[in-house]
């Protein structure tokens, strides 16, 4: 998915955001939005906004000196999904169907993400699980959980911190040995890197890699060969996100994205309103459009 | 008051809204956007935000030709008002406090503002007039009632074209041969210029001048000599809208602003919450603040 002009606004606010978490010093705010401003004014609008916020983001690491400005929130975040897993493990073992509560969970958890516009401070992770379990869906879940069983190999495409807490529970109902669970190669926003991983527990339960990329999302051109070879021989995707959904929307059949939409350009891009609890396979792909999956329940 | 880097995106988003308006080239929309980000980026940061937007809105009138990008907005939201305007006379005068009514609903009216980030798409003026006559205010109306009445000439500096229909209604309540009813010099956002006040009847209610300049809010040293005159001249000042709070926040005694708080900035400036319904004195004056008005009363 191309930038559209209304992630420009949006990105500067991320970009305010970061900055000041990167640092305390107003001269630095300043300075930093102002490159901000001239580095964007001429970029290429036809990438995709994870591509420009690869840019932003490396021009405030660099500039203010912070290698990870949103390290405080993930830990903070992590804590705080850590604190809810063994109430929302016993809720999915009680439940009737057990793996559609998993996955409503990890899409749940998909709102714990501060490059979109989410104020941390007003944000009630209790209230977004107990909404996630009746919330109508954007997409069928039988026919995920049917291509679960069916692939051999699977690659999860984590998104955030915290939010790796609610894939964990996901993750822990599937036949892990085949799952591989992907991770940022270095600190972007509030994505979960590898210490993210070991420190929520992930990597005691599945296999974990990073991408090799600093880029929101995934930018296959900007992976690791490791991981450009696992994602070719996966059957199955599994992306996280709204930023894999931006950067891979026009890809293979093979990915199902699992994501919360909380900007209005992508709930449009999608079909879907913001809010929406989405499970959907690539929006240009016909016929996945009109195959069990991809028509959805626009019904939020 | 000065702006704040919040104001930045903020600018942003105006800017692309005000564009869209002008013309439906995307081209154009691309690269007016490249040129604000590129002005902005080495803008004094330490000016109000109104004069950054009138940097702005000119650059975008200049580059895409259209000289009032709002004006068929303007004319909507003006005749809309007018459908609303008997009965909300006839509301008035039926109204217990029929001086305190038309105040609060001038306070009404200036949602009519599309340099916040309004939906116009979603904007219900019937229930922005309904709330608005039972909602606490922020500020006491007696106080600036009993202020009408001591003032032998005052200065009504309007806002938005539409609202100018609601600042009418206020006018009808009051000795008419006191007050000067100011428009802008030229177009600015949806700010009501002399054609507004032609179209809605202000003319014929009160004497209307423009105050020769295309900012938004009132900048004095941008403004015209007869304006600045007549302002050197008034008793009282009755300021409309953010952006007069913002150009005149840190200006004398004699003004009481009138808005709706719709932006978080302005709002924490003025120690309100967003949505409130203001009547305030400028905030740094210390006598005003212990006097009868500008405690206010912070109750939304």
């Amino acid at each position: 998915m191309k930038a559209y002009l209304e992630c420009i606004p949006c990105l500067t606010r991320q970009a305010l955001k970061a900055v000041r978490l990167a640092t305390c010093d107003d001269n630095v705010h300043v300075s930093v939005i102002r490159r901000i401003l001239a580095t964007v004014s001429t970029m290429d609008f036809e990438k995709s906004p994870p591509e420009m916020a690869q840019v932003v983001h490396r021009l405030i690491r660099d500039l203010s000196g912070n290698t990870d400005p949103y390290r405080a929130l993930k830990d903070r975040y992590n804590r705080l999904a850590l604190n809810l897993y063994f109430g929302l493990k016993q809720r999915i073992e009680s439940a009737q169907r057990s793996t559609e509560t998993a996955v409503r969970l990890a899409i749940a958890g998909n709102i714990i993400d501060f490059g979109a516009p989410i104020d941390e401070n007003r944000l009630d992770l209790n209230h977004c699980v107990l909404q996630a379990l009746s919330a109508p869906l954007f997409g069928r879940v039988d026919g995920f959980i049917d291509a679960l069983s069916a692939a051999e190999s699977i690659l999860y495409l984590g998104d955030n911190a915290g939010e790796i807490v609610f894939d964990r529970l996901l993750i822990e109902r599937l036949p892990r040995e085949k799952i591989t669970y992907v991770v940022k190669g270095g600190p972007i926003i509030n994505d979960a890197t590898m210490s993210d991983a070991v420190s929520t527990g992930m990597t005691d339960v599945v296999r974990v890699i990073d991408n090799g990329s600093d880029a929101p999302g995934t930018l296959l051109s900007d992976c690791s060969e490791r991981f450009q070879s696992e994602y070719a021989r996966a059957d199955m995707i599994i992306a996280k996100g709204q930023a894999n959904y931006e950067t891979l929307s026009e890809a293979d059949n093979r990915i199902f994205f699992l994501l919360r939409a909380k900007c209005p350009v992508v709930a449009w891009h999608m079909g879907c309103d913001v809010g929406s609890y989405v499970i959907q396979k690539p929006l240009y792909n016909k016929a996945a459009l009109n195959g069990p999956i991809g028509a959805g329940e626009r019904s939020i």
